[in-house]
């Protein structure tokens, strides 16, 4: 069953069980599907809305990017419990002979890219998430101007918990290119957020 | 229903929909629920693990705390609706007669101090589960440092979503004392938290 089908309470209990998947990672992207839904819903308080008239258009070519946002990481949230059985089960392979440990090496480094991948994109579309939620802050309805800085706060945070994933799957990673090239981005990722997030407090704080 | 007993997917479009709750209140609630679970699996992770001995008694004793904080703040997703929904009734009582007025201020003063009661009740528990964060990432399962790392991620963002909260609330609320006190104390929870978020940020990055 997708986590999507879930019950909050069920979820909540599989986070907190001695299963160490779902964990942070998949609570990453929930994290940032959240931020998704509070954008597109300031988004639907606002088109049509008397004194909105300006901006509504922005708003709503802003809705539809929010959902596909909410969509892929609420889809995000199982690839990444996926992606963690595929590294465990690379980890239990063979290697009695050099052939078969030369296989799981490849299988161990293989699935650690795909783990190191699955937050780096999560990490990707919070970024995008905490794009759009600075527009809908600023100009969205004023009433719902803390719904737009509570998406803002779980996009910035689905991102960092993100980037922890991306870090300790590449710790573990030879391919120095491959690290390298991700470290740079998730570093760029979470200078970028940063400032964004601080931005996006500033105006609600001045809307409330 | 509770919106424990609901899908993620139905919890995610029912904040993305045109209705103005469940919104940013109840996803703050949430994602302190979210961190709490994200601690309780760590201490599950570390409890009566090899290398873990000297830390089992005290991640014994954050375990169950954890799992309260997850369940007041699971419920209070479904408090924080319902008192936005008492502050909107409020509005709709009839104003033709001075006793009626006089009634009506009455009935949205108190409802609009119960709705900033609420996320300040969300703030508090936020502030605690940042609190069991720490050691838990400090003294935690290594493997599982990230999800500490995670935890206190979603417990800041809960934390300053309700604070926003809060504060919204605040201002049209005429008892002067209570606006002080209620101001000051989410001063002191956001002060208290952000640098609490930065030490845990801190010692996940070293042990990653």
């Amino acid at each position: 069953m997708a986590f999507s089908d879930k019950t909050l309470q069920v979820f909540l209990d599989e986070v907190a069980s001695a299963e160490p998947a779902p964990g942070g990672g998949s609570v990453a992207a929930l994290s940032g599907a959240l931020g998704a839904s509070l954008v597109a819903m300031v988004c639907r308080l606002t088109i049509g809305k008397k004194g909105y008239e300006a901006v509504s258009a922005e708003m709503q070519t802003i809705l539809p990017r929010a959902e596909a946002l909410q969509r892929e990481l609420r889809d995000l949230m199982q690839a990444d419990t996926d992606a963690y059985a595929r590294v465990m089960d690379a980890y239990k392979l063979p290697k009695q002979t050099d052939a078969e440990k030369a296989a799981r090496t490849r299988a161990i480094q293989n699935a650690l890219k795909h783990a190191s991948d699955i937050p780096l994109r999560v990490a990707e579309l919070c970024a995008q998430v905490l794009e759009l939620a600075r527009p809908v802050a600023e100009k969205g309805n004023k009433n719902a101007a803390s719904d737009g800085g509570v998406g803002a706060l779980m996009a910035e945070a689905g991102l960092r918990g993100a980037a922890f994933n991306v870090s300790i799957n590449l710790g573990a990673i030879n391919d120095e290119a491959f690290v390298r090239e991700h470290r740079a981005r998730v570093q760029q990722l979470l200078a970028d957020a940063e400032q964004r997030k601080n931005e996006i407090m500033k105006i609600v704080e001045s809307r409330l």
